[in-house]
Protein backbone atom coordinates (compact mmCIF):
# COMPACT_ATOMS: atom_id res chain seq x y z
CA UNK A 1 0.00 0.00 0.00
CA UNK A 2 2.46 2.69 0.90
CA UNK A 3 4.67 2.84 -2.39
CA UNK A 4 1.57 5.13 -3.19
CA UNK A 5 3.89 8.04 -1.80
CA UNK A 6 6.44 7.26 -4.14
CA UNK A 7 3.99 7.02 -7.10
CA UNK A 8 2.73 10.34 -6.13
CA UNK A 9 5.70 11.77 -5.80
CA UNK A 10 6.49 10.73 -9.32
CA UNK A 11 3.69 12.53 -10.55
CA UNK A 12 4.18 15.62 -8.70
CA UNK A 13 7.77 15.35 -9.87
CA UNK A 14 6.34 15.22 -13.91
CA UNK A 15 4.41 18.52 -12.73
CA UNK A 16 7.83 20.71 -12.36
CA UNK A 17 7.90 22.61 -15.57
CA UNK A 18 4.46 22.36 -16.50
CA UNK A 19 2.38 25.43 -16.82
CA UNK A 20 0.58 26.90 -14.31
CA UNK A 21 -2.62 26.74 -15.24
CA UNK A 22 -1.89 22.71 -15.96
CA UNK A 23 -3.14 21.67 -12.60
CA UNK A 24 -3.39 22.63 -9.50
CA UNK A 25 0.28 21.13 -8.59
CA UNK A 26 1.64 22.99 -11.25
CA UNK A 27 0.44 26.11 -10.25
CA UNK A 28 1.88 25.31 -6.24
CA UNK A 29 5.03 24.57 -7.85
CA UNK A 30 5.32 27.28 -10.08
CA UNK A 31 3.85 29.57 -7.62
CA UNK A 32 7.24 29.81 -5.04
CA UNK A 33 7.84 28.90 -2.05
CA UNK A 34 4.98 30.94 -0.35
CA UNK A 35 1.80 29.42 -1.88
CA UNK A 36 3.16 25.77 -0.98
CA UNK A 37 4.36 26.26 2.91
CA UNK A 38 0.73 28.51 3.52
CA UNK A 39 -1.16 25.16 2.51
CA UNK A 40 1.30 23.00 4.99
CA UNK A 41 0.14 25.80 7.35
CA UNK A 42 -3.36 25.87 6.76
CA UNK A 43 -3.97 22.02 6.40
CA UNK A 44 -2.07 21.41 9.65
CA UNK A 45 -4.31 23.87 11.18
CA UNK A 46 -7.52 21.95 9.69
CA UNK A 47 -6.06 18.64 11.30
CA UNK A 48 -6.06 19.67 14.64
CA UNK A 49 -9.51 20.76 15.05
CA UNK A 50 -10.36 17.65 13.06
CA UNK A 51 -8.94 16.38 16.10
CA UNK A 52 -10.25 18.62 18.32
CA UNK A 53 -13.90 17.06 16.90
CA UNK A 54 -12.66 13.62 16.88
CA UNK A 55 -14.00 12.90 13.70
CA UNK A 56 -12.41 9.65 12.19
CA UNK A 57 -12.80 10.24 8.50
CA UNK A 58 -11.51 14.07 8.64
CA UNK A 59 -9.12 13.27 10.60
CA UNK A 60 -7.53 10.83 8.02
CA UNK A 61 -8.99 13.20 5.60
CA UNK A 62 -7.06 16.19 6.75
CA UNK A 63 -3.76 14.10 7.72
CA UNK A 64 -4.12 12.93 3.75
CA UNK A 65 -3.90 16.52 2.91
CA UNK A 66 -0.99 17.75 5.09
CA UNK A 67 1.01 14.82 3.96
CA UNK A 68 0.21 15.71 0.45
CA UNK A 69 1.45 19.04 0.53
CA UNK A 70 4.71 17.84 2.20
CA UNK A 71 5.06 16.17 -0.56
CA UNK A 72 4.91 19.09 -2.96
CA UNK A 73 7.02 20.74 -0.59
CA UNK A 74 9.56 17.99 -0.87
CA UNK A 75 9.31 17.85 -4.59
CA UNK A 76 10.01 21.76 -4.66
CA UNK A 77 13.62 20.89 -2.97
CA UNK A 78 14.22 18.48 -5.18
CA UNK A 79 13.95 16.02 -1.97
CA UNK A 80 12.31 12.71 -1.76
CA UNK A 81 9.37 10.34 0.27
CA UNK A 82 12.78 7.90 0.77
CA UNK A 83 14.39 11.00 2.21
CA UNK A 84 11.89 11.64 5.21
CA UNK A 85 11.60 7.69 5.16
CA UNK A 86 15.65 7.34 5.79
CA UNK A 87 15.62 9.77 8.40
CA UNK A 88 12.17 8.23 10.66
CA UNK A 89 14.38 4.89 9.76
CA UNK A 90 18.01 6.20 11.20
CA UNK A 91 15.79 8.02 14.27
CA UNK A 92 13.58 4.36 14.89
CA UNK A 93 15.22 1.84 12.93
CA UNK A 94 15.16 -1.66 13.91
CA UNK A 95 16.69 -1.16 17.01
CA UNK A 96 15.33 1.58 17.87
CA UNK A 97 11.71 -0.14 17.07
CA UNK A 98 12.22 -2.82 19.37
CA UNK A 99 10.23 -2.26 22.56
CA UNK A 100 12.64 -2.42 25.38
CA UNK A 101 15.53 -0.50 23.65
CA UNK A 102 13.28 2.26 22.18
CA UNK A 103 11.58 2.67 25.46
CA UNK A 104 13.73 5.88 26.35
CA UNK A 105 13.82 7.14 22.85
CA UNK A 106 10.19 7.30 21.36
CA UNK B 1 11.41 1.28 2.95
CA UNK B 2 8.19 2.49 3.19
CA UNK B 3 6.95 -0.22 6.04
CA UNK B 4 8.82 2.13 8.22
CA UNK B 5 5.65 4.25 8.64
CA UNK B 6 3.78 0.90 9.43
CA UNK B 7 6.49 -0.26 12.16
CA UNK B 8 6.05 2.72 13.75
CA UNK B 9 2.54 3.09 14.23
CA UNK B 10 3.48 -0.25 15.94
CA UNK B 11 5.84 0.99 18.70
CA UNK B 12 3.18 4.11 18.68
CA UNK B 13 0.14 1.87 19.43
CA UNK B 14 2.33 -0.01 21.88
CA UNK B 15 3.18 3.18 23.80
CA UNK B 16 -0.79 3.37 24.40
CA UNK B 17 -1.27 2.83 28.21
CA UNK B 18 2.10 2.89 29.32
CA UNK B 19 2.75 5.15 31.79
CA UNK B 20 2.98 8.17 30.86
CA UNK B 21 7.04 9.04 32.53
CA UNK B 22 7.90 5.85 30.69
CA UNK B 23 8.50 7.46 27.08
CA UNK B 24 7.83 11.19 25.29
CA UNK B 25 5.21 9.09 22.85
CA UNK B 26 3.77 7.67 26.34
CA UNK B 27 3.58 10.89 27.59
CA UNK B 28 1.97 12.57 24.52
CA UNK B 29 -0.16 10.17 24.45
CA UNK B 30 -1.75 10.04 28.02
CA UNK B 31 -1.35 13.95 28.08
CA UNK B 32 -4.26 13.95 25.52
CA UNK B 33 -5.55 16.11 22.66
CA UNK B 34 -3.89 19.44 23.08
CA UNK B 35 -0.19 18.43 23.30
CA UNK B 36 0.73 16.71 20.68
CA UNK B 37 -1.79 18.47 18.65
CA UNK B 38 0.78 21.54 19.68
CA UNK B 39 3.27 19.61 18.33
CA UNK B 40 1.02 19.24 15.05
CA UNK B 41 1.34 23.30 14.75
CA UNK B 42 4.51 23.36 16.08
CA UNK B 43 6.26 20.95 13.72
CA UNK B 44 4.29 22.64 10.84
CA UNK B 45 6.11 25.96 11.69
CA UNK B 46 9.22 24.52 11.83
CA UNK B 47 8.45 22.55 8.38
CA UNK B 48 7.36 26.23 6.87
CA UNK B 49 10.64 28.00 8.48
CA UNK B 50 13.27 25.17 6.98
CA UNK B 51 11.68 25.60 3.75
CA UNK B 52 12.03 29.48 3.41
CA UNK B 53 16.01 28.80 4.61
CA UNK B 54 15.81 26.64 1.39
CA UNK B 55 18.00 23.70 4.37
CA UNK B 56 17.55 20.60 2.54
CA UNK B 57 18.58 18.44 5.57
CA UNK B 58 15.96 20.56 8.00
CA UNK B 59 13.52 20.49 5.37
CA UNK B 60 13.88 16.32 5.55
CA UNK B 61 14.30 16.56 9.79
CA UNK B 62 11.58 18.81 10.03
CA UNK B 63 9.34 17.02 7.54
CA UNK B 64 10.14 13.40 9.46
CA UNK B 65 8.93 15.17 12.81
CA UNK B 66 5.37 16.46 11.04
CA UNK B 67 5.05 13.12 10.13
CA UNK B 68 6.13 11.89 13.37
CA UNK B 69 3.73 13.51 15.13
CA UNK B 70 0.72 13.09 12.86
CA UNK B 71 1.54 9.58 13.51
CA UNK B 72 1.00 10.12 17.34
CA UNK B 73 -2.69 11.93 16.07
CA UNK B 74 -3.34 8.86 14.18
CA UNK B 75 -2.85 6.34 16.87
CA UNK B 76 -4.44 8.04 19.59
CA UNK B 77 -7.61 8.12 17.76
CA UNK B 78 -7.46 4.58 16.85
CA UNK B 79 -6.64 5.26 13.39
CA UNK B 80 -3.62 3.97 11.00
CA UNK B 81 -1.07 5.17 8.06
CA UNK B 82 -3.01 2.82 5.87
CA UNK B 83 -6.04 4.91 6.56
CA UNK B 84 -4.33 7.92 5.15
CA UNK B 85 -2.55 6.07 2.37
CA UNK B 86 -5.91 4.21 1.09
CA UNK B 87 -7.32 7.73 1.28
CA UNK B 88 -4.59 9.28 -1.19
CA UNK B 89 -4.80 6.07 -3.56
CA UNK B 90 -8.61 7.02 -3.53
CA UNK B 91 -7.78 10.30 -4.33
CA UNK B 92 -4.55 9.50 -6.57
CA UNK B 93 -5.34 5.65 -7.99
CA UNK B 94 -3.26 4.41 -10.93
CA UNK B 95 -6.45 6.32 -12.52
CA UNK B 96 -5.61 9.70 -11.03
CA UNK B 97 -1.61 8.99 -11.00
CA UNK B 98 -2.39 8.46 -14.64
CA UNK B 99 -0.35 11.25 -16.26
CA UNK B 100 -3.15 12.42 -18.64
CA UNK B 101 -5.98 11.70 -16.39
CA UNK B 102 -4.81 13.75 -13.34
CA UNK B 103 -3.56 16.59 -15.23
CA UNK B 104 -6.87 18.18 -14.35
CA UNK B 105 -7.06 16.66 -10.88
CA UNK B 106 -4.03 17.20 -9.44
CA UNK C 1 -4.57 55.69 18.04
CA UNK C 2 -5.06 52.13 19.19
CA UNK C 3 -8.79 53.02 20.36
CA UNK C 4 -8.94 51.31 16.43
CA UNK C 5 -9.32 48.01 18.07
CA UNK C 6 -12.23 49.17 19.98
CA UNK C 7 -14.06 50.36 17.31
CA UNK C 8 -12.93 47.34 14.85
CA UNK C 9 -14.59 45.41 17.33
CA UNK C 10 -17.86 47.72 17.76
CA UNK C 11 -18.30 47.06 13.47
CA UNK C 12 -17.43 43.65 14.20
CA UNK C 13 -20.05 42.83 16.17
CA UNK C 14 -22.74 44.52 14.53
CA UNK C 15 -22.08 41.87 11.58
CA UNK C 16 -23.45 39.40 14.07
CA UNK C 17 -26.66 37.84 12.73
CA UNK C 18 -26.38 39.73 9.36
CA UNK C 19 -26.76 37.76 6.34
CA UNK C 20 -23.65 35.91 5.64
CA UNK C 21 -23.69 36.80 2.14
CA UNK C 22 -23.70 40.41 3.69
CA UNK C 23 -19.81 40.40 4.22
CA UNK C 24 -16.57 39.06 4.61
CA UNK C 25 -16.86 39.02 8.63
CA UNK C 26 -20.64 38.47 8.33
CA UNK C 27 -19.98 35.17 6.30
CA UNK C 28 -17.15 34.02 8.80
CA UNK C 29 -19.11 34.80 12.32
CA UNK C 30 -22.18 32.97 10.17
CA UNK C 31 -19.43 29.98 9.13
CA UNK C 32 -19.07 28.67 13.09
CA UNK C 33 -15.56 28.12 14.17
CA UNK C 34 -13.61 26.42 11.49
CA UNK C 35 -13.81 29.02 8.53
CA UNK C 36 -11.83 31.47 11.29
CA UNK C 37 -9.50 29.19 12.86
CA UNK C 38 -8.16 28.35 9.81
CA UNK C 39 -7.82 32.17 9.14
CA UNK C 40 -6.03 32.41 12.17
CA UNK C 41 -3.75 29.40 11.38
CA UNK C 42 -3.20 31.03 7.84
CA UNK C 43 -2.55 34.26 8.86
CA UNK C 44 0.15 33.17 11.23
CA UNK C 45 2.16 31.35 8.72
CA UNK C 46 2.12 33.82 6.68
CA UNK C 47 3.99 36.22 9.41
CA UNK C 48 6.59 33.69 9.73
CA UNK C 49 7.49 33.60 6.39
CA UNK C 50 6.69 37.18 5.37
CA UNK C 51 9.04 37.69 9.27
CA UNK C 52 11.81 34.70 7.17
CA UNK C 53 11.46 37.35 4.11
CA UNK C 54 12.50 40.20 6.27
CA UNK C 55 10.05 42.59 4.52
CA UNK C 56 8.97 45.38 6.75
CA UNK C 57 5.39 46.09 5.04
CA UNK C 58 4.46 42.82 4.66
CA UNK C 59 5.35 41.81 8.62
CA UNK C 60 3.15 44.94 9.23
CA UNK C 61 0.67 43.82 6.81
CA UNK C 62 0.34 40.50 8.14
CA UNK C 63 0.23 41.34 11.68
CA UNK C 64 -2.76 43.45 10.92
CA UNK C 65 -4.18 40.11 9.29
CA UNK C 66 -3.41 38.30 12.12
CA UNK C 67 -4.94 40.73 14.73
CA UNK C 68 -8.46 41.55 12.47
CA UNK C 69 -8.69 37.49 12.56
CA UNK C 70 -8.30 36.90 15.83
CA UNK C 71 -10.56 40.21 16.95
CA UNK C 72 -13.17 37.85 14.85
CA UNK C 73 -12.79 35.12 17.43
CA UNK C 74 -13.02 37.18 20.14
CA UNK C 75 -16.64 38.65 19.18
CA UNK C 76 -17.83 35.11 18.00
CA UNK C 77 -17.20 34.25 21.62
CA UNK C 78 -18.49 37.35 23.12
CA UNK C 79 -15.11 38.36 24.21
CA UNK C 80 -13.69 41.57 23.67
CA UNK C 81 -10.46 43.52 22.98
CA UNK C 82 -10.29 44.93 26.31
CA UNK C 83 -10.60 41.66 27.78
CA UNK C 84 -7.06 40.45 26.10
CA UNK C 85 -5.50 44.27 26.93
CA UNK C 86 -6.63 43.16 30.85
CA UNK C 87 -4.47 40.04 30.92
CA UNK C 88 -1.51 41.53 29.26
CA UNK C 89 -1.86 44.65 32.14
CA UNK C 90 -2.67 42.16 34.34
CA UNK C 91 0.76 39.77 33.51
CA UNK C 92 2.81 43.07 32.59
CA UNK C 93 0.92 45.85 34.13
CA UNK C 94 2.32 48.86 36.01
CA UNK C 95 4.64 46.76 38.20
CA UNK C 96 5.78 44.17 35.82
CA UNK C 97 7.29 47.00 33.23
CA UNK C 98 9.06 48.55 35.40
CA UNK C 99 12.39 47.26 34.12
CA UNK C 100 13.88 46.05 37.90
CA UNK C 101 10.71 44.41 38.09
CA UNK C 102 10.27 42.45 35.25
CA UNK C 103 13.46 41.53 34.62
CA UNK C 104 12.42 37.89 35.69
CA UNK C 105 8.89 37.84 34.14
CA UNK C 106 8.99 39.06 30.91
CA UNK D 1 -6.65 50.54 28.67
CA UNK D 2 -5.30 50.04 24.95
CA UNK D 3 -1.56 51.70 25.75
CA UNK D 4 -0.63 48.67 27.31
CA UNK D 5 0.43 47.62 24.22
CA UNK D 6 2.72 50.45 23.52
CA UNK D 7 3.80 50.06 27.39
CA UNK D 8 4.66 46.55 26.46
CA UNK D 9 6.78 47.99 23.54
CA UNK D 10 8.52 49.65 25.59
CA UNK D 11 9.48 47.10 27.98
CA UNK D 12 10.72 45.10 24.99
CA UNK D 13 12.50 47.39 22.95
CA UNK D 14 14.22 47.89 26.52
CA UNK D 15 15.36 43.97 25.93
CA UNK D 16 17.35 44.40 23.10
CA UNK D 17 20.75 43.49 23.35
CA UNK D 18 20.61 42.47 26.96
CA UNK D 19 22.15 39.57 28.04
CA UNK D 20 20.06 36.24 26.63
CA UNK D 21 20.02 34.94 30.27
CA UNK D 22 18.46 38.40 31.81
CA UNK D 23 15.06 37.59 30.60
CA UNK D 24 12.54 35.77 28.47
CA UNK D 25 12.56 38.50 25.78
CA UNK D 26 16.30 38.95 25.61
CA UNK D 27 16.06 35.08 25.05
CA UNK D 28 13.70 35.69 22.43
CA UNK D 29 15.34 37.98 20.44
CA UNK D 30 18.82 37.00 20.89
CA UNK D 31 18.10 33.44 19.32
CA UNK D 32 17.16 35.02 16.06
CA UNK D 33 13.77 34.57 13.63
CA UNK D 34 13.10 30.92 14.44
CA UNK D 35 12.55 31.21 17.67
CA UNK D 36 10.21 33.98 18.01
CA UNK D 37 8.37 32.55 14.96
CA UNK D 38 7.81 29.06 16.20
CA UNK D 39 6.44 30.74 19.43
CA UNK D 40 3.75 32.56 16.77
CA UNK D 41 3.01 29.31 15.02
CA UNK D 42 2.45 27.33 18.66
CA UNK D 43 0.16 30.30 19.95
CA UNK D 44 -1.75 30.28 16.90
CA UNK D 45 -2.59 26.58 17.19
CA UNK D 46 -3.14 26.89 21.64
CA UNK D 47 -6.03 29.83 20.47
CA UNK D 48 -7.64 27.59 17.81
CA UNK D 49 -7.66 24.51 20.17
CA UNK D 50 -8.86 26.98 23.16
CA UNK D 51 -12.11 28.61 20.72
CA UNK D 52 -12.64 24.67 19.45
CA UNK D 53 -12.79 24.05 23.50
CA UNK D 54 -14.90 27.15 24.02
CA UNK D 55 -13.09 28.21 26.93
CA UNK D 56 -13.67 32.04 27.21
CA UNK D 57 -10.48 32.39 30.02
CA UNK D 58 -8.27 29.99 27.32
CA UNK D 59 -9.36 32.40 24.73
CA UNK D 60 -7.95 35.51 26.00
CA UNK D 61 -5.29 33.86 27.67
CA UNK D 62 -3.81 32.31 24.38
CA UNK D 63 -5.13 35.80 22.41
CA UNK D 64 -2.66 37.54 24.49
CA UNK D 65 0.10 35.08 24.47
CA UNK D 66 -0.01 35.84 20.31
CA UNK D 67 -0.33 39.51 20.41
CA UNK D 68 2.60 39.49 22.61
CA UNK D 69 4.70 36.95 20.80
CA UNK D 70 3.39 39.34 17.53
CA UNK D 71 4.84 42.50 19.43
CA UNK D 72 8.38 40.63 19.87
CA UNK D 73 8.65 39.70 16.38
CA UNK D 74 7.71 43.18 15.33
CA UNK D 75 10.36 44.80 18.00
CA UNK D 76 12.91 42.61 16.96
CA UNK D 77 12.32 44.11 13.15
CA UNK D 78 12.26 47.64 14.72
CA UNK D 79 8.38 47.78 13.68
CA UNK D 80 5.79 49.08 15.99
CA UNK D 81 2.58 48.86 17.60
CA UNK D 82 1.42 52.35 15.53
CA UNK D 83 2.42 50.67 12.38
CA UNK D 84 0.17 47.53 12.85
CA UNK D 85 -3.04 50.19 13.94
CA UNK D 86 -2.33 52.90 11.38
CA UNK D 87 -2.26 49.58 9.00
CA UNK D 88 -5.90 48.26 10.24
CA UNK D 89 -6.84 52.14 10.31
CA UNK D 90 -6.16 52.99 6.61
CA UNK D 91 -8.18 49.56 6.23
CA UNK D 92 -10.69 50.07 8.40
CA UNK D 93 -10.84 53.89 8.98
CA UNK D 94 -13.89 56.23 10.04
CA UNK D 95 -15.19 55.88 6.74
CA UNK D 96 -14.32 52.38 6.43
CA UNK D 97 -16.02 51.77 10.10
CA UNK D 98 -19.40 53.26 9.12
CA UNK D 99 -22.04 50.69 9.17
CA UNK D 100 -22.95 51.23 5.58
CA UNK D 101 -19.94 51.69 4.04
CA UNK D 102 -17.58 48.92 5.34
CA UNK D 103 -20.71 46.71 4.76
CA UNK D 104 -19.15 45.58 1.27
CA UNK D 105 -15.47 45.34 2.64
CA UNK D 106 -15.60 44.03 5.75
Amino acid sequence: MSEVLTRLQAVLESRRGAPPDSSYVAKLLAGGADGMLKKVGEEATELVMAAKDGLPQRIVSETADLWFHTLVVLVAHNLSVDDVLAELERRFGRSGLDEKASRKTV
